[in-house]
């Protein structure tokens, strides 16, 4: 079976993708293209520079995505445009019953999400989202410590993502194009709550903040969430562009998860754990993961899920948009399904 | 000047009275007391055995507190006194003009906690809180790094808690006795928020649970809780009783602060501090401290406060009053003096 791919864009994480295509004889690359006119220069420079990483050839070029899908007919695509052009872009290619690894954000507004949502359910394809971070070896291997039962059962957590903040462009600047710090940088964190936990969201409060942030417009510098999940689960988000300059690298992921029967955390790449009965800290070892798109591509062979399944992906993106209303309006919010 | 120290009660930190008696000549210890005929045998050990630890003699002990503040008309009393009995006997203290130690939080109910407040200002005399932690090594390192102005203007803080459960006595399985985890255990971590912040809480949204509590009837294992303060600061707690019995130590106290300018946090007794403008994290130094008992002994002496204000001492039991309450209403508070 060959499984043709386009690319769309290539402003976030367009690398997970071209750094398991030579593992992927099976996938045939036939065409990139930016998700919009702004975003050509950009798309041709990344593409070719993680094309060269990768030790690949460069496919053919479209100015114009559509024109590239209806030419190439590929059968799967990998969009990672511009943050509000995710779900249009998205919601077109499932229209074409294109599998679809699209990057997080699904969405920027909960009415593109819906649509996005129903375009999917009627496509009858394949869709997960870029939430590569489930393929992190420490995390992973303190999902399946937590999985083993070493914790028991789940009852608090708390996430981190600390970022650099940088120069960044202009899209970032302005809650149109950006979405917000929650949906953004929180959605990895989102994710493994979700992962984690295995239950749903049922409510949040969240607050978030654009001050001090060195002339970057609407971007919130700092954001905390707190979720309410099934299981009588607890769990908080913390999330900066408050990352030193000086720090040893440009982000600080960390989760701590707190069980009946012991503690688990992943910090400094390190997964850590202390179980009921036995001494000390433990360090688990970390085993090399798959990667995520590689993980996909399986998905559309076998039909057996990804590490991220499309409900999880919808899922996540819609609790950070009702975190970030939540965060916009100083209310608590209960989630839809469980009204 | 000699000051008369009467203690009350044995069932929280009277070790840090009496750990700095050794050291302070000028204090003469004249008597102690159980909070209350239950507290008896509590106060006679804990007492005795705090006493030979610091190399002390036991003063004279009185069954009712009442009758040894009139027979021995101390002029500070020390009061450590099961949770639900902190303001009573606080107030009554108080009302004789006696300088207060008192252990936290230091009241269970918001009417308590305001006649306590109204005993203060009629009394002329001086009131700390026992939050000793302010005195802890690492803790300190850390709060003089964020005034000399290492990490800039303060925008996001994360404070935890995580105790060891045990098997705790009846007055923890009760809310009428305990008073919950936020005031009890949060207090702590409060209290850091306040110190570091050194601006005022505007709001609370917080979360509680006593699921899963190994027959602790009310006690709640976890509990989350999300400020506003002043200065655009937001900050979380995370607290539990989930600490593994094999873990390497009781409690795993932790905070995590970021600035415009750089990011310290203390963990493990170890302050670390990442700058804006130098490589790294380094390791600050920790320096010995004065005793709480021993710094506010010497505010009895000059008048200038010790670490922890009365003010702070009130505003930070208010403030985990009134995120308990969030917890139970699952409502967003605003704090009075801003509403």
């Amino acid at each position: 079976m060959t499984l043709k791919l386009c690319t769309i864009g290539g402003s976030g994480h367009l690398a997970y993708v071209l750094r398991d295509l030579p593992r992927l004889p099976e996938v045939e690359w036939v065409g990139y293209a930016p998700g919009d006119e702004e975003e050509r220069e950009e798309t041709l420079a990344k593409t070719a520079s993680l094309a060269k990483s990768a030790g690949l050839e460069v496919p053919r070029f479209f100015e114009n995505w559509r024109e590239m899908l209806d030419t190439q007919q590929p059968d799967v695509a990998a969009v990672d445009s511009h943050f509000a052009r995710h779900a249009t872009i998205g919601i077109e290619t499932l229209r074409r019953g294109i599998h679809l690894f699209l990057e997080k954000p699904l969405a920027t507004e909960r009415e593109q999400l819906q649509e996005l949502r129903l375009a999917y359910d009627a496509s009858g394809v394949q869709l997960a989202a870029m939430h590569g971070l489930r393929y992190a070896p420490a995390f992973h291997a303190a999902w399946e410590a937590v999985q083993a039962g070493a914790i028991g059962r789940i009852k608090l957590m708390h996430a981190q993502k600390s970022y650099r903040l940088g120069e960044r462009p202009a899209i970032y600047r302005s809650r149109d194009t950006y979405g917000g710090t929650i949906p953004w940088v929180g959605s990895h964190a989102v994710d493994w709550l979700l992962w984690f936990a295995g239950t749903e969201f049922r409510s949040v409060y969240a607050v978030h903040s654009s001050q001090d942030n060195a002339g970057h417009g609407d971007l919130e510098m700092t954001a905390l969430c707190q979720f309410r999940m099934g299981g009588d689960i607890q769990a908080s988000v913390s999330l900066d562009y408050l990352r030193p300059a000086g720090a040893p690298s440009h982000a600080d992921d960390r989760i701590r998860i707190a069980g009946t029967a012991g503690i688990v955390e992943v910090r400094d790449g390190q997964a850590l754990l202390i179980e009921a009965d036995s001494d000390g800290i433990h360090t688990l070892a970390p085993k090399p993961q798959p990667g995520i798109f590689e993980d996909f591509v399986r998905q559309l062979r076998t039909g057996e899920s990804c590490r991220i399944s499309a409900e999880e992906s919808f899922a996540v993106t819609e609790a950070c948009l009702l975190a970030r209303t939540s965060a916009d309006t100083g209310q608590a919010i209960s989630f839809p399904s469980q009204a």
